[in-house]
């Protein structure tokens, strides 16, 4: 049913099938590269909703309903649901998911919530603790700056570094092996890892080292190498973070640049939107996973995918105390026969 | 392996066993009535920390420290950690937590993180995907007051529905089955529900109908009754919760009030302590199921206990946005022969 591969490296042998997805993003995500491969684009990034806070829930909201109904499931179908977000308390997840009425394990990963709702669904189904599990997580552009940065009224400006949550969610739906779904093949529990880094504006360079840990040590597990793989697809690393995992996985004589790619780098079109460093966020990973990367792995375009979404597990508090930033990266590999 | 009654009751067949514990309070819990049952009282709440955030990371990893060592463990015998806290961005996990370099997987589920914890830690154990799992939680009087509620130094006055948070920790770490030790028999995963109640003062209330729908719906799916059982254990529900909760059960035909007591009526002595409608926090079901229950399950004095700790799934912003709090209670069923 599992076999392990080193301390944290799990091999899922009954093949878990993601049998259904959604995204949906926001204005800025849907003029980016991507707008063809969402579910449903919400021009109005608000979203008729009162406030921020209840916007981003109902970015994950809508992202479970697409993935149920994609999958002509109804919620009572669900046996769990594995969620979390960015906000104090992870509120966005749990107003979003409440009327639902499913079996609830909130999740706290930062921006690799969607790797790790996703590996728990699929150690669940795995090892018959459910049926259908489901991994949601979702984040928005503007309650993240005014809870981990700025109110946008203030109109700070934003360093060359920093990079742009994403408003958007996502959702993947996990059941029992269905032939002609991507099904997950292994997952890797990530070690959070601290470099010394205190810089809020600089994630991206933070949260590499967690991701060349943990792709590193999957590898090493699973003895493959890259090359085995038709993408190894970070979270939300950006233009910065990109770089330096590429150069500390090389200088333990991994080359990756030729199959690495990170959501926040696709999400948006860096030369004509004004995102600086590329995207972020817990609905970074997932809207980009939850569309492009199922739709490929759907119709056989991409086979063999590492997916190792990271998180920064700091707060504005911890930061302003004068603590690093601690990155962890949790590892998905999904395959498509 | 594992036994599925109704939709999210887990019967685990494999009774993986509570193999050590360990519990950390300040110094109004080491006043209170179990105060010989700590590993450990700091009667400096603040342990010597610069900052109230960086002494509940202290309490975390206290904890963790006190029940690998009691285990004779060392951190890297432990192929997983799940923890989470009350804190944004649940810090006190991750900053405590960091240095002992086990794969980690943060929690959200407010005051019921020791049971989710210990729900999860039981179900990797039991499905072989771990050998040994750590569930690990901490909340802190003070750190809490400041985030939720005001500085202390406001001097602010409480209202007699209030419960007190405890400052504290606890730490269970579950491995195979092991003969004189507790062991899970059943956990059952919890739903979100909200009967409306808006009162951040008052969450015993707003957790009672959780505690109310798990208790009810694991009865019902083991077939078992409050008899059953030596002790039918909440986490934090307090004066008014308690009272709350054995009267929605009665409303449903179920008396359980010869076998409740909850963990935040156990930890103070109220007639002295001057901590309103009782304790509260992750630390509270925490610090006493990891100890005072554990204990007394171990020496053969309780032998079959349902531990059923509650969260309210809310935040300051949410409560200001005028939201109600919605509550989820999850349930270890812990037992020894």
């Amino acid at each position: 049913m599992i076999k392990r591969h080193g301390r944290s490296t799990l091999e899922l042998e009954n093949r878990p099938s993601v049998i259904s997805w959604g995204a949906v993003v926001g204005k800025n995500e849907g003029e980016g590269p991507l707008s063809d491969c969402f579910d449903n684009i919400y021009y109005d990034s608000g979203a008729s909703q009162e406030t921020w806070e209840k916007s981003e829930s109902f970015f994950q909201q809508h992202a479970f309903m697409e993935a149920i109904e994609k999958g002509e499931l109804h919620p009572h179908d669900i046996d769990v649901m594995f969620s979390g977000d960015l906000l104090n308390q992870c509120i966005s997840s749990s107003f979003g998911l409440l009327e639902f009425k499913v079996p609830y394990l909130g999740q706290y990963g930062a921006c690799s919530t969607m790797a790790q709702t996703l590996l728990l669904s699929g150690l669940f189904v795995n090892g018959g603790i459910a049926d259908i599990a489901a991994a949601v997580t979702a984040s928005h552009f503007c309650s993240a700056e005014r809870q981990f940065r700025f109110p946008l009224e203030y109109g700070g400006q934003r360093t060359p570094t920093a990079q742009r949550t994403v408003t958007g969610g996502g959702c993947a739906i996990v059941g029992k092996h269905t032939e002609g779904k991507p099904y997950i093949h292994a997952v890797h529990i990530g070690t959070m890892i601290d470099l010394g880094i205190k810089d809020a504006n600089n994630m991206g360079a933070a949260m590499a080292p967690a991701a060349a840990r943990s792709i590193t040590d999957f590898l090493r597990d699973t003895e493959t190498s890259p090359s085995d793989y038709d993408l190894i697809l970070t979270g939300d690393l950006g233009v910065v973070g990109s770089e330096l995992l590429c150069e500390l996985m090389l200088k333990d004589g991994i080359d990756i640049s030729n199959w690495h790619n990170d959501c926040g780098l696709l999400i948006y079109d860096r030369k004509k939107q004004d995102v600086h460093a590329g995207g972020s966020g817990c609905g970074c990973a997932a809207s980009v996973f939850c569309s492009l990367i199922l739709n490929r792995l759907s119709s056989g375009e991409l086979k063999n995918v590492i997916f190792a979404a990271t998180g920064a597990l700091m707060s504005p508090t911890s930061s302003q105390q004068g603590d690093s930033i601690p990155g962890i990266s949790h590892i998905v590999n999904v395959r498509s026969d």
